[in-house]
């Protein structure tokens, strides 16, 4: 693989509740005030409605141990998250599907400043093949094999219709591919060796509906 | 509240990971071709990667039930699909934070497709406000309250810097809002009669990176 993690330590594999929550304890540290030192477990706890034990588990993952009587080390404990989440290195991608969530994403610069690039779109409209939406050039969805060597992106994203979900998933896995970052509203399946991690955006709209249409107070 | 849901069935709460499956379900019914009458447990459970069992209880909370030997009608499975989801009714939404995900968002028309229109944006970017985006207007943050009187939107979604998401999500609980859709990667609180939804797209990121270098083809 073109982007082999060769000075990246080997990484254990974490629940997915885990490295969920992660995300959650970087941005708390980094929002707490420069001359805080530490930062106790009960508050972490409180502030984040996590419970004490779970956030030690979730932490003792990474190393970091909290000090009986102080807490957590907040540098310590923001130069651990940062190094395993691993936001600051290049990870190159595709999307595959230039509509809407597709050149939305393309349009996002969130996506870079969490370690991301995308270095290319691909579609099958002849009319945005050719181009390129925020500089990234859209190429046929038919040269995907060639575009993966050429650029080394090991992420494929997947913002196609849903129809076309599995058949898309399976071109990208040919094209050498080794993770989809599914964005569609289907179950796709792959080889084991694939990393699949499923977006549903449009499932969380079910979700808010259901908690809306159940709560007491919008009876 | 101004849409109360007056001709729709109280739902009951589902499990949140059975309203992330259903999604799966209905797609997966859409693509089925138009003469078939039922499709088997045993191959939906194949075709989705999902226990039968845990199929049928999903089922079982819409009033769906398999027949002997036959399996699921189709048409029945669809339409009760259809009916919960509520994706054809008319949610409106604001986005609170109209850069670049926010902006994004108001121009990725696959949210209307599931039932969610966006009626107005909020930002502090002074060259912001008073723009559009795709015919969506955006306001000052500070007429949040007006704005929400005025639209009648239940929905908030938060797309602000992580820095400023609970002050955000404080002013739109003040303003009016029964439902946070929290894009952020910050732990945001609420009182209990508020429905929080989060989608982590950047948690993903590290749920990817981190699978990416635990498997085994990659080290």
């Amino acid at each position: 693989m073109d982007n082999k993690p060769s000075q990246q330590p080997v990484r254990p594999q974490l629940p997915e509740p885990t490295l969920r929550r992660l995300p959650w304890y970087l941005a708390y540290v980094t929002m707490l005030p420069p001359d805080e030192e530490y930062v106790s477990s009960t508050r972490l706890s409180r502030d984040l409605g996590v419970d004490a034990s779970r956030i030690a588990k979730d932490l003792s993952f990474l190393g970091v141990k909290g000090k009986t009587r102080m807490g957590y080390n907040v540098a310590e404990l923001e130069n651990a998250l940062t190094a395993f989440l691993d936001f600051t290195s290049r990870h190159r991608a595709v999307i595959i599907g230039a509509g809407s969530l597709g050149a939305a994403l393309m349009r996002d610069n969130g996506l870079s400043q969490y370690g991301m690039e995308i270095v290319a779109g691909f579609d099958v409209n002849p009319a945005l093949i050719g181009t390129q939406v925020c500089d990234i050039p859209i190429y046929d969805v038919a040269d995907l094999a060639a575009v993966q060597r050429s650029t080394g992106a090991p992420i494929a994203i997947l913002t196609v219709p849903y129809q076309r979900s599995q058949q898309v998933a399976d071109a990208a896995v040919a094209a050498g591919f080794k993770a989809l970052w599914n964005f569609t509203p289907v179950r796709i399946s792959a080889p084991d060796n694939i990393v699949i991690v499923n977006t549903s955006i449009y499932a969380h709209l079910a979700l808010i509906y259901n908690r809306m249409n159940s709560a007491p107070d919008n009876q």
